[in-house]
This record gives C-alpha cells, structure tokens and sequence, in this order.
C-alpha cells in the first residue's frame, strides 16, 4: 500500500469545493486529453456517436465527456482499426474526454452475451455467428488500443432478478477480475510518459445489498484504482435503494478519488447522487427520451406528444438559451417527432443534452458558491410539480 | 394582353448577367420573403424539414430556399393549422423562400392517387382512410394558406408510361386548371398589397414530345404566369430528351420569366439545364443519395460504401469548404452510414447540399464572370472521369 501522502499525490483527481450542507463537491479530474470540471454529465456515444447529434453540436452544447462501448466497438469496426485512425478521439473528431465502458454491461443483452466463467465472459457476435472470449487482459488491450481517456475494468454485473448468492459470486469475480485489469493495464502502459496514461476505474458491484456493495467497494478500493464505477444500479430499483448503495460505496471509497455512478440520467437522480459525492454520469436518459417526445425542462418533465402542445408556439424551455429553444417551437418540434423525421429526433436530442450540461454546471457552480442544496430543493420541486401535472391530465 | 412594357414592370425576375456561350443567365428573383439570385437549388422539405438537416444547418449552407409539399402538408398537419402558427416560414424558421409543390406530383404515387377528372383529384388519405378531392381553386386556397413565397398550379402530370394521346389529354388538363388556378389564386389575392402577394408558377407539361411541350407551354404563357416550371422530367428518360423538352419550353417561355426544371438535382443535370436558361432546380436528388453513400465532390461522384475508402482519412471532398469536409473523415462517416446512424446520414447529407449550394454560387458567378462554359465543361469532365473509374472498379 502506498502511503496517504503519496495517493493524493498520484491522484487524477483535484477537488475544488466541498458543499457544507451535502456530501457535493467540485472538482477537475485531469486525463492525458485534458481536464474536465466534476460534476459532470456524459451522453452515450457507443459507436462513436451520440444518436443524432454530431461531435460539432457536442463542441457547441459544451459537452466535455462522451463514453463509448469497448465491445461494441471491438465487434465493428474494431479496436485495431480505431486505433489507425489515429484513436477514438481523433476517429470522432471529439475536442473532449473519451471514456470507455469495458462490456460488462453487455452481459444485460440477451442477443449477445452467452455465458461467463472466471476466465472470462463468451459473447455472440451478431454480425459473424461466432463466440468471442474477452478476458479481462484482452478488455484492457482493447480500450488501450481505442485510446480512451478514462477505461473501465471488465466487471461481472449481477442480474436484477439475480439472488443474493448470485450477487456475491459477481462481485467476487468482479474483484478477481478487477486485479487482472489492474495488472494487465500497468503492464501495457508501463513505457509511457504520466501525462499520456489512459486513466483507469474500478466498478463497484453488489445489486441493492449494503453488505455486498461494501465487500466490493473495500475490495476494489485496495487495488487503488484512478476511480470508482458504482454499477448496477439505475435498473429498476427505487431511487431510495439506489441512494442508499452511493453513500455505502462512498463512505468506503477514498475522498480523493471521482467516482461515477453509471447509467443515471434523470436530473434529480444525478442531483440526489451529487448532493453525496458523485462526479460523474452517463445514461441514455436525455437521447433516448427525446426521441420519444419526454422533454427535459426547467419547468420539469414535458410531455411534448401531449395535445395541449398541439399548436404552442412557445420554446421547449422558456429558460433555455439552447439553439434549439432560440429557433423552434414545441408545435414544430411536436409535428416533426409525430412525423418520426429526423429533424424532430435532432432538436429534441439537442435540447435535452444542453438541458444536463448546463444543469451540471449549474451545480458546478453552486458547489463552489455553498447553496447547492437550494438547487436541489428548487429542481425537485419543479420536477415534482410537473410530475403531479402529468398524472392529473393524462 | 398587357403591353411589354407592362410585362417586363410586372415581373418578379431581373435578369443580372447573361453568358455569351449559352443560354445562361444570372438573375434575381422578388418575393415577399425578400430576394434570391438565380440560378438556384432547393432542397426538399415535403414535411417542413429537409431530411437529417435543420433550418440552422440551412441557414449555415447559405441555402435561401427550400421546396414542401401542398398535399402532403393539408393531409398532416393541415394547412389551417400551419397558418395558425403564422405559416410555413414561421412554423419551420426558415429566413429563406419557401415554395410549395402543388402535389400535382402525387398522381405518380399509387399510395395517394385515386384518380382525376376535370374538376379535380382524388387522393387517398392514408391516415384517415377516406377520399380527399382537390380542385385547383382548393389547392390555391391551401398554398395561400400555408402562406409559401412561391406556388405552382395544380398539373396533371402524364406518367412515363402513358400514350401520347393520354399525354395530350394531360396537357390540356392542365391548361384547364392552370387558367382556373390563376384565376382563383387573383381573386383570393386581390386585396393584398403587392410586395405581400404569393407569385405563382405555371407548369408545362408534355412528357417527351416536343409538339406537346409547344402546346403546352404556348397556352401556359398566355396565361401570363409569374414564372413557368417544367414538370414532368427527371423521371427516367435520357438527359438528351430531358434537355430537348427544356429548349422547346425556353423558345415559348418569356426571357423575363424564371424557369424552374423540376425534380432536377444531379449537378451535371443542373449545369446543362441553366446553358440553356433555366433558373431554379429542386430535387432529392443529393439528400437520397447521401443517405445510400453517395457523394457528390468536385471530382465527381464517390461510392463512399466502396471498400477502398473504409481507412480513408482525407475529407469527402478535399477541395471543399464546409464544416463536414472541415471535421470529419471518410472513414468515420463511411462506418456510421453503414451503421445506420444518424450522424451518418446528417454528415453526409450536409455535405451534398453544400456541395450543390456552392456548384450554384459558382454557376452564377460564371455567368456573371463569362465563364460559364468552362464551369459546365470542367465539372462535365470532372464527373465523367469519376462514372468511368466507378465502372472500371465496380
């Protein structure tokens, strides 16, 4: 173990403010392409791409961290073809942060994972009708190989429906596992300057069980990883449930390293999650939602296929100073995703990205000012008086 | 009949430049939306949205007109509802022209099109499974509605397959309506003040005859148009037939008149049509062909999904100016067409309606500059040397 003084030292990660009312803080996590301010927010880019939004509007939402998917990408088009095109980074023309997500989530997809073992996990590859062994060592190779900022360890991700003894034998290979990625990434990148080193997480599993959760997050933490993933959750279970798994890990996980809780989305999620210590987020939610006319506004949630938005010709959010609010109307924007025409997908994806990234730095900045909790307070009750709204009119 | 005097006061058209070689010209024409020189392309916005591209990325291009949809925009969602959200300009915030097809088009869609007799169409609502009949009057009353810039005349359009007697009988069809069209669309006009008054396009029909197209075009003049399409070509028969029928129509047509060749949008289609004077063009042609890998570059056509470019670094078009060619390369945009992803389709569809913006700026500035010949000549070899190597590699 290396001393305390030393770890901080080593750390990627420099926090900025702490809030006093909450376990919030501020802070810049530094990867080989740059810095980026905590908290943040980072749209899903699995192929390389957020769904209907180019690395231009990312640039221009001030967007600053997208992840990918290692396996993904490993099926087509490759990780050593990525890597000739000079890198993820450079194949998306992306100014930012590049994570990559190791596949262990892939192991949810029926249509592609077949089965694991302690060497590794088989997946189906759809395109070749043919199995693929990743090991954790071969994940490692391949998110070097894509050249991501930050890479995850290939973990074990319990099933919902799994029982409690399931849960347990996944987090003890996910720790097995976790000591693989560790070893295997210092290997690869032993010859390479500090400043050009891929950063590296270790993900934290456990389902909704405090007694595991904290077995995998003092396993984890031992290994002394750049960051901590909290996995597995934004599932399906409650929001209380899920709160109560983030302040487990984070009492266990040391204070000077960022942690990330992975596939939350919804804004009062991620401020719940922030107001005890998160830095980092990733989901669907905003681009997928969009698509499907949930619209994700000052006011709270809007429900833009609702009639009453009809013929309104008024902006998605009348406190918005996106692009997209500036320009169209809900009516436009309405019509268009009735019409399932891309321009409708576009906006509204838009719309609902700039709405994260400006809420994250709104809560960088109130963090730093000491009333992050009042933006707390404010956001959940718009977002419930909105919520109550909807259930009354539909 | 007014005077030629009168004529020439009373036109929307002013001609700039005319080319020494050809019959090319460079002009401008007045709309209540404001002026736009010719020749010109719009791109197809059936829906009040050109496909994968917004009205920003319009703007962007220096696009100054678009083309939608009279039927298919009173089928959804109504022209009553487009002009309660202060017209299609407004609804869709478009600082351009907006002109609108009349749906004449829609008898070669055997979805739509019941059937026609001299008092108008019949079309299938296919949303709501029922009968729609529009007569000329009603489609003015819909096009004044929607409130575009520019309206056509409700046609008959002969299909490619008709006899020349059926063809024969379209033509005077469409004279018929085409006098009733004008007709009503003065009357609804009456008393509005001219810088505020729709214009209104006559469109010759005639299919490949040229006694036909004489016919045509003869009665269409004398009703005293504010411009004249030609409809009814660009459907598949050889560019030869395709420029004959323009020079049959551009004898008849007045020299003060724009003329607007219909469904036109490969660029040495373009080319060809204005050596011969004609003005304005519209077609899916580049938006379709982006979406299938197709691009068009200053050295001819590329078959992006050819496998030869899958690592290719360089821009779709290296001689190119715009933000696709400026950020992102062949390879990622050929991969994320191939994967079907929106950020594919919206690359490469912002680059070919570039590309054609640009080919129109330079064919204008050619005209002006008399050096039209050498434009249509370079281009014409440039794509016929790109056909060849296609052929020989395919």
């Amino acid at each position: 173990m290396e001393s305390k003084k030393n770890l901080k030292k080593l750390s990627c990660f420099k926090i900025l403010a702490k809030d006093k009312k909450t376990q919030a803080r501020a802070g810049i996590i530094q990867t080989k392409s740059g810095k980026i301010e905590t908290p943040f927010f980072m749209p899903v880019a699995t192929k390389t791409a957020v769904k209907y939004i180019s690395s231009l509007d990312l640039e221009e939402m001030n967007c600053k961290a997208v992840i990918s998917n290692t396996f993904i990408l490993h099926l087509r088009p490759g990780e050593n073809f990525i890597q000739e095109m000079g890198g993820i980074k450079e194949f998306m023309n992306f100014q930012g942060i590049n994570v990559t997500d190791s596949g262990g989530f892939q192991m949810y997809s029926p249509s592609l994972y077949v089965k694991s073992d302690e060497k590794g996990v088989h997946f189906k590859d759809p395109f070749e009708n043919k199995i693929i062994f990743i090991t954790p060592e071969k994940d490692m190779q391949i998110q070097l190989d894509l050249d991501s900022d930050i890479a995850m360890c290939l973990d074990t991700m319990p099933l919902i429906e799994h029982s409690k003894a399931q849960v347990k034998l996944a987090i003890e290979r996910t720790t097995q596992w976790a000591k693989r990625c560790k070893q295997e990434h210092e290997r690869l990148q032993k010859s390479k300057p500090k400043n050009k080193k891929q950063l590296l997480w270790g993900i934290i599993q456990g389902g909704i069980h405090e007694d595991l959760r904290k077995i995998s997050a003092t396993e984890l933490t031992k290994i002394n990883f750049d960051g901590y993933s909290i996995g597995g959750l934004a599932l399906g279970e409650t929001i209380e449930q899920e709160m109560k798994m983030v302040e487990v890990c984070k009492k266990i996980i040391p204070e000077n390293k960022p942690v990330y809780l992975m596939g939350a989305g919804n804004p009062i999620e991620l401020l719940q999650a922030i107001s005890r210590g998160v830095d980092m987020f990733d989901s669907r939610f905003p681009t997928q939602n969009a698509r499907h006319a949930t619209i994700l506004t000052s006011q709270g949630k809007l429900r833009l296929d609702r009639k009453i938005y009809e013929k309104d010709s008024g902006p998605l959010d009348k406190n918005c100073t996106c692009k997209v609010c500036k320009n169209f109307s809900r009516a436009y924007i309405r019509y268009q995703l009735k019409q399932q025409e891309a321009v409708g997908m576009h906006l509204a994806t838009y719309h609902n990205l700039f709405y994260l990234q400006n809420l994250m730095k709104q809560a960088r900045e109130a963090i730093k000012q000491g009333r992050f909790k009042e933006l707390l307070n404010k956001v959940k009750k718009e977002y419930k008086k909105a919520d109550k709204n909807l259930k009354v009119n539909n």
